[in-house]
């Protein structure tokens, strides 16, 4: 058994309103200094020693993220 | 400016029905050998030298995280 991470996050071309809510609410909280946010997912998946990075990838790209507006990245 | 990166996780004793959705839909799609999902949020900011780890960890504690059922981590 071995824990795999999968991080998804909006491509940098697509616009993350969310991401751009926080900055806002920092502003207004009294932070300064952050000036981007980008806001994703993070999976932590506890994977059988028979998964193997292709079975990872296919999991992540089918089921995770959807390639068409997120990218995404796998760290065992 | 440097890259921060803020993951927030559900606390392990927190019930997590979207990961175990995820496990489902795995079994289903014929996916064997993950036997828990977790789902989480993943940040991605830009924060200028002057924000330090305590300012890091004050913005993740009060608007990234829910503290009474999350544990989020800091990654510069």
């Amino acid at each position: 058994m071995a824990r795999v991470v999968v991080d998804v996050v909006l491509k940098p071309e697509i616009l993350d309103p969310q991401g751009q809510a926080i900055v806002g609410a920092l502003g207004r909280l009294g932070v300064h200094g952050v000036s981007d946010v980008r806001q994703g997912k993070h999976f932590e998946l506890e994977v059988g020693d028979e998964v193997d990075d292709e079975a990872l990838a296919r999991i992540a790209d089918t089921l995770l993220a959807n390639p068409v507006i997120e990218n995404f990245t796998i760290r065992r």
